[in-house]
């Protein structure tokens, strides 16, 4: 307990510099960070608490913290379009899911989604995760290593819209180009009454998905978009920032019911449905 | 596995209406669910899959959903302010927590966010959830048990602004009137690098905890508030709703630190940081 | 100039009460206003100053304010949809309109916005305003007649989809339901680097309109859309209403120029574009 | 009017690239305007219409448009914060003012919003602008002459603070660091149920504002934030742009009303009220 508060030759801490720049850095000894607010010597780091400040050769406060989940993912290699906190929070959060639970995502991409969903449902749920690109299977595998999460997750290389092996699962996770053409696949996986999330950037995506939810076996459909304000909080000159993030993606959920459910015992299903 | 996708006598499902309208039912034979669009004989649903359709005796469409932890949370009678879905799925993100963690909460209030908390650190993590409330404690116990999840909870009848015994937790989350008077108890509860979050409907609020965080060992201090809005998806017929809800609260996030951390040890703390 | 500032007898004077609730109220003598707060003798308020204070019989305070533009709009009856300040506000202002300048608008539904155009382009200027709609030209006519502002506006009775007569006009109001249908015509009717402005609920509108832009002789294409949030300012209780306006119409707005103008000249134009 | 819609030698033409990038550009003979775009001949412009299309020496398609008053504000030097389109839509649009009306403002800053009201209260009306800086008046000076409506505004050297000479103005625009401070003055100002308008960035100036209007003999107080947001158009691939400006100013509004006005004709009112 008492190791796991402070900080060890090897592993990676969290600087957070006076300026508000943060970094994740790798601590051995005899190593410096270099920044451009001065450089650290990261052996004078061992063995101190988490949450230690230390200063720059040029005097500047930084603060070495342990890394939390989100941190770690803030800094993943954007090999495609990453899935920001704001959604993540609210899709694990409204999905029902928690330890045990057990959720087919597609597609893997760069792992964020991937993980955040095995931090949850660890120790005992299991997450399949599919993606039709080798390459980013084996970065999500990496990813996934190095942060303990890999023995949840199962990487799969495979296409949602054409095949699904899952059953019974709590939740499915979209994160496709054409959700709709995976609707009729997350239906077979899915448990009565579980939860599909999708998101999407544009709304065409948005209307051709919900269409086809509404005629696929779903109800309880919703989209929402989430908005964050920071605000710079300081007394006598509090305002919102004057910039800000103004869309990321929409959130389409439903749930798996019995309506117009035996459209979907038909494998013409897909072709059934005609998206313009 | 195939008893928990079948509705049991005794359970409580979700009944969602054509109209969208949503009920938490405890399934009864004998017994009839009345809606203003009709009622149902709930003994029907006993043995039938969870997203099964049946009609009121008026034909309107409904469908019995199995109940996630928030459909059972917005039901919660409301003997104080209730936490919303998106600051709880932001709030949960970016403490970290997650299955295994231990966590500090005041006050306990109506207990959603205690159970959402408990849901997520199950089943080797702890949630300690203070009130100086007894009636809120009792009710929060109640809705706990039902939930299932009071084995995760210590309920404790007490003043975080005065006294806290429990030492290195993960994560302190506030939704209390005056947070900054507890600034000090956090701290010294939390282990290194540990989350504070706290959670305010006022901006005044939200100024006196952030000077208060400022100068009491905290860094990475923010502050956000989360909008949602809900996207009408219709083909043709595109929009976002007309009403929405403009705001709930601000959400504080901070991480223990060294900075300043030397005040902390002394008593007088409290006294020394005079908010006005 | 003094008679100006006193409220006389035959003038609509904008009740605010104690409570906030607005009233528009014609100032007669012997009669009485009766609200939810109690009623005050209407009599009581010739010869004294707007912005003069009463009191109702049960002891609440109201103020006899001088109605402005959109306070005398705000009452109009909505037989259709009306247009929102906020959006008014931008139209008006990206618009580049102001006294003297010659505007194009269909349709006139209630006349909110005939209006508040007629209001800035007085006194040189003129509106004029298409409907198909008998009725709400006839019900146009009458708010501005009251409002002192229907010389300034031509109500047509037509389609501006078929045929606009006007010609070098300075900027075109679209409140139509299809106004991609309207935008070969709104070329026709504007003068080289005339300003168009299109107000549309659905996203599908939008898309529909600014695709045929494109197409059809306009550059400088954008939309918006506009949120209001009322903060409500209480020295330690201040935060943003709980409830918004979420949604009312998308602004689109371009300028007129050569661009594949030459598409325009064509009369089977509006068969070239097909809108899906 | 033929001549008002061909370019001339001398005029300023709008811009517009390709790739969205606006300057304003004066024409003259035998210059070139370049850009990252390429250049293009400005002498080609004299005599084609507004809203022609040239391509630059790359290649680029360029079109030159009539600069409407926003686009020449958009230009002005920011020697201080300027007003948004936004901001200055709603505030024109809520303080009733139109041809005719007579304003007091103050500060002048930029000019940007002096310009605005000048254009709207032309030809009849007239703006009062105080500035405490002279180097702001002689900027403004020159930007309202280029403008054409340096006639319609009497810039003026003076603290609204501390003194003001107008009487029976319709609105007061107040764009100042500590807008309560000019609350009695504005009062004295107004005529009867005559508007204030109050621009700030921190809610800390809106509370003091408020709040010193409420004792101050005003009423119908309230204050709002407008955001907007720019939808990317494009069929298939709609959606919110991904950057959005957070945050200007909260716009405060309220109606001079005789309620607590006894205070007000005390000169020692601004040190009755005491400000933290």
């Amino acid at each position: 307990m008492l190791a796991m508060s402070r900080i060890e030759e090897g592993c990676t801490v969290l600087i957070l510099t006076e300026s508000g720049k943060k970094y994740l850095v790798a601590v051995r000894r005899g190593k410096k960070f270099h920044s451009s607010e001065g450089y650290i010597d990261l052996g004078e780091l061992v063995g101190r608490e988490y949450g230690c400040v230390v200063r720059s050769n040029t005097g500047v406060r930084m603060t070495a913290h342990k890394p939390l989940l989100q941190d770690l993912l803030s800094k993943v290699r954007r090999i495609t379009q990453i899935v920001y906190p704001k959604d993540l929070g609210y899709m694990v959060l409204i999905s029902g899911i928690g330890p045990g639970s057990v959720v087919l995502e597609a597609g893997t991409g760069t792992g964020v989604l991937t993980a955040t969903l095995a931090y949850y449902v660890r120790p005992t749920g299991r997450v399949f995760s599919y993606d039709i690109n080798q390459e980013y299977l084996e970065a999500a595998h990496y990813t996934l290593e190095r942060l303990g999460l890999r023995e949840y997750v199962e990487l799969k290389h495979g296409d949602v819209y054409s095949e699904v092996s899952e059953k019974d699962v709590d939740a499915v996770f979209l994160d496709v180009p054409e959700p709709w053409k995976a609707v009729g696949n997350a239906w077979k996986a899915l448990k009565p009454s579980g939860r599909l999330l999708s998101l999407s950037p544009t709304i065409e995506q948005v209307v051709e998905t919900v269409e086809n939810l509404r005629v696929g076996g779903f109800d309880d459909i919703s989209c929402v978009e989430i908005l964050v304000r920071d605000i710079r909080v300081k007394r006598g000159m509090t305002r919102p920032e004057f910039l800000m993030r103004g869309h990321t993606a929409y959130i389409v959920s439903a749930r798996k019911s019995e309506i117009n459910s035996r459209h979907i015992t038909d494998d013409t299903w897909n072709e059934n449905i005609s998206p313009t």
